[in-house]
């Protein structure tokens, strides 16, 4: 049994075995974890041999980076509190490199089977949180469904910094993988898709911007913001959408279903969105020669409830600040599908646009256009 | 066609797609990357689809830092002599991230059959850098002869500092794994194993030394040796010898196919030496509950074609030096399996000493201890 480790010993003085003890033990948690079927292999060698019971697996990469992607004195999540640091500026980030490798697999209607840690980082970084790195993986695969998936293994290096890079693998059970781009022939039998979204937009980026604003003055903001409250809406009080807020760009929830359920009804694109809706509706869009328009009513409704929080935050203007988080904002992992238009809705999802033909006729609805959401390496 | 990388450009100013297409246009060059089965999916989705054909999959992941693993202006390797830089630093690194991540797989017994490439960078990373990066990956794919091995997609980030994540997956055609630990029953049937290495041992930590002395005093000390050479072996003039532990330490070359003869021809278990063959060989026998002895012979040999570079170098003691480069020096990828005693040495490997009891007597041989070799976190 490994002692937990204490709250202020950093990696430098365990070499890789007493890290990889830290680890697993927490990697332990996830059920399967233990359960290999004949044949493959688990993690502490060279590779992992991984199950793919109908000849093919899906897979996908993420890296993320110190003070770029996380941070290590990220809050703690308690419900939907916020406070405390150390193991848990470790466990947001663990869950989330797991979350976006999971929905990625999601996305392309796939069913998560593994995932694969690479961890760089200095001899200082606290043990506490490495613990919550592990911890935080093992707890997104478990809270967020994904019965089937195991930690295969991984890497260690060192840095001046830390970089979490998971890689994750997924089985298609025999189903066709439902990619970005329609299907041949799909064109042809559809004159105008429509787009629906399974999961919240814009509580993330609002997160964010609760979690850039230094404590104190977060504080003041939204005393004074509950002071104007109505008392009769507590559970909508400004500081329990702020936590909430907090929670979501901190612990990012994929609805691990839902890929396969749009797939089963008839979801001819998919995929999910990190960098904003604008953005990735774009993204769907040009893969396919065809134009996203979003719902304009979507986004107002969809911004409403972020509203009082926005305004709370004393941002230049509550109504815009809230549809910039909703239409711009990344980072939800909510799932992005194109269905053949007036389709039934799979469950779980809102029609919130629609693809339409790149000569078509100009629309009310917002155009989508390369403005809006993120990219690493231009805009922000 | 996208125009080729000017010289002095950096990243910043791509975005994302102009970055993708860049990689893009390097990873044509592995012959199988447009030739996907169906049922499967290429990159640029949320995730690939690779085919399983026998219904597993080997996997594995590598991360390399910046400053760590790899040097932004690492010279170029041109046939055996070594200069210039740019595009070259980027070939070398991404070379050496796909030759670890093979030799992973080969070490499992298994076929390559995927790279996914998760990479964060600053906005002035040079794009000429990235370029060579990219066809780094795709020439070691190419020359190591990883034939079946497509580039399956991955992740871009941003970062101070350039983090190069590699993920493998590899088939195994319905073999067994070949693992670190030995199966079931096999200590019974063997009082003592044989350990046999396919690859050189030392050239690269020869080579991170060569590349670590400054150029001109390089110059300076290979002239001085170059004087005391006899004339009558140019081709194993200490320049040469230099040129050649640099590129082995900037181009490892694991044997690939040595993963799938060792297991052919009886290997009990396997791994490939990163760390150094004392460490590693050390790692084969903990995992078995056994201890390691190296052969003091083989090290001597192995060794004797190092001295005069070690000497040229001007190190405390070129034996000793070389010594230690062979037994302690990492990074040449080399294939470490062990055998039932007396078996014949399967093609392409040598003996190199022997898993024994914990509890036999001790030998005159090299004990393998756990100092020597490396470890990111505690010793160098």
């Amino acid at each position: 049994m490994t002692p937990a480790p204490r709250a202020r010993q950093s990696v430098g003085g365990l070499g890789e075995s007493g890290i990889l003890r830290i680890l697993n033990r927490r990697f332990a948690a996830v059920p399967a974890a233990g359960d290999w079927p004949e044949g493959t292999v688990g993690p502490g060698d060279d590779a992992a041999v991984v199950a793919a019971p109908d000849g093919r697996f899906v897979i996908t990469t993420d890296a993320m980076a110190q003070d770029r992607d996380f941070r290590l004195d990220w809050p703690a999540v308690h419900g939907v509190r916020f406070d405390g640091h150390g193991l848990a500026g470790g466990y947001s980030t663990g869950w989330k490199a797991a979350a976006q490798n999971l929905s990625d697999i999601n996305a392309m209607g796939g069913e998560p089977s593994g995932l694969l840690l690479a961890l760089t980082m200095p001899p200082t970084t606290p043990v506490a949180w490495i613990d919550g790195l592990a911890a935080g993986l093992a707890g997104a695969v478990r809270h967020l469904g994904a019965t089937r998936c195991r930690i295969v293994g991984g890497d260690l290096g060192s840095d001046d910094r830390i970089t979490v890079a998971v890689t994750a693998t997924g089985d298609l059970d025999g189903r066709p993988a439902v990619l970005r781009t329609l299907p041949p022939g799909a064109h042809a039998v559809t004159a105008d898709l429509d787009l629906v979204l399974c999961g919240r937009a814009g509580w993330a980026a609002a997160g964010l911007d609760v979690l850039e604003t230094p404590r104190g003055r977060l504080d003041e903001l939204l005393r004074a913001a509950e002071q104007a409250e109505q008392p009769e809406q507590p559970e909508h009080g400004v500081r329990r959408l702020a936590a909430l807020a907090a929670a979501a760009q901190l612990r990012p929830r994929p609805v691990l279903g839902a890929g396969r359920v749009a797939a089963e009804a008839g979801a001819l694109a998919m995929m999910d969105v990190s960098d904003g809706v604008l953005k990735d509706a774009g993204r769907l869009a040009t893969a396919n020669g065809l134009r996203a328009e979003l719902d304009p009513d979507w986004v107002r409704r969809e911004a409403s409830v972020l509203v009082p929080l926005a305004r709370a935050l004393d941002l230049a203007s509550g109504q815009r600040t809230a549809e910039r988080w909703v239409s711009a904002g990344g980072e939800d992992y909510g799932l992005l599908a194109a269905l053949p238009a007036g389709a039934a809705v799979p469950v779980g999802f809102r029609r919130i646009g629609r693809l339409v033909a790149e000569s078509g006729a100009p629309a009310a609805a917002e155009n989508v256009g390369s403005a809006g959401g993120w990219d690493h390496f231009t805009d922000r």
